[in-house]
């Protein structure tokens, strides 16, 4: 399959849905510009640090390299990652329940900061490595809002063609870690954990999350913890 | 008619159009919360005083307002309001033409704070002072979109009960400065121009649809302005 000529934007964290999203718009696009959000969080250096690492390997220059500060997201607080005053709580793999990690609407506000960058340097699709498995319910994470999402940049856009692209998010994390692998994508590159950033914890709801993805797909996680619990 | 109990949140630029939309919200409900974003424009500062004195005529507490920087709409770039280096153009009366003024989906980024914080707060209206008529081609200024960005709400958040209105939506100029006049709503307290800050300059083209709406209301500008020229 020829590579689209079209500008891609991918929505880069520095985690691995996002690596593995980047992995799979490289596939498809010739040319790719990535976007970073800062908005607080206690490990942004760390996640920073991996956001460029990505775009280093798949050939991004740094002219399609932006991060924004979105600490607004701070004002509004009602947040463990962006309100200092709230610890990260460990995960307690109970889906129904919103954590405390919960931004109102946080996938929305990244979501058009990607829109109003793809007006300004013409890009036409928005990859992001929003997970619906593993959301712990959170509401901007299923395929419904995203489909909405969608009718929404189709009306709010000059010419209505911008269109927002979630390729992992029907996957489980254990297949995420294997198509990572399977891709040869740089799964040491990543940082997912909140709470640390010379080794991960091992034990926030992020590191479990990962850590049980990558014991279940059987494959090591080549990142350094401080504690490696057994999640399954 | 009695007014709701619930708590409503209003964006507030400070201009007469989220004037008159919180006059509505006011008879509607007995609790206002108001929202103002400063997202880098030339004017910020005279329109946050307009923000503080409209808030104090309805009654809005200190606790209840809040002011978001959004000044990463600079970072995006691409239009005169946020770019310091794009001067603003005049209006040309041509609503086919997306003006320089035009921030990329800003809409869309203005009700997602507001969104966030109904979460926070618990509101669950949110009044906008979004007009279709002089939107001058803003995709996000018509009601479909608006009608979109409902249907995401509904799908992006925790209860799904948040809702946005424009209430002056289909509204004229003339008609909206009809309806402050009509409402004793203080449009002497507003501001409109994006060039200056002491006495609106009359030209911009904020300012030219502003005059225009008074001259076809028949009514008398209370604000000072450098020129006052007849655009009717």
């Amino acid at each position: 399959m020829s590579k689209s000529q079209d500008l891609a934007i991918c929505l880069v964290s520095g985690g691995m849905d996002s690596l593995v999203t980047a992995a799979i718009a490289n596939t498809k696009h010739e040319r790719l510009a990535f976007l970073h959000l800062n908005y607080g969080q206690k490990t942004e250096k760390r996640e920073l640090k991996s956001f460029h690492d990505i775009a280093e390997f798949y050939g991004v220059p740094e002219s399609h390299r932006k991060i924004i500060d979105v600490s607004f997201l701070k004002q509004i607080g009602g947040s463990s990652l962006t309100d200092d005053s709230i610890n990260v709580k460990n995960y307690e793999g109970d889906k129904e329940v919103i954590p405390d990690s919960y931004v109102p609407f946080r996938n929305t506000h990244i979501v058009s900061m990607a829109v109003s960058w793809a007006e300004v340097i013409g890009a036409k699709k928005i990859f992001i490595g929003a997970v619906y498995e593993d959301s712990s319910g959170y509401p901007d994470c299923r395929p419904s809002y995203y489909k909405a999402l969608n009718a929404l940049i189709k009306e709010g856009t000059k010419d209505g063609d911008i269109e927002v692209i979630t390729p992992v998010i029907l996957m489980k994390k254990e297949e995420i870690v294997k198509k990572a692998v399977e891709m040869k994508a740089p799964l040491e590159l990543t940082w997912s954990c909140y709470s640390s950033e010379d080794k991960s914890c091992g034990i926030c709801d992020s590191c479990a999350l990962r850590l049980r993805g990558f014991q279940k797909a059987g494959i090591e996680d080549p990142l350094p913890y401080h504690q490696r619990p057994k999640y399954i």
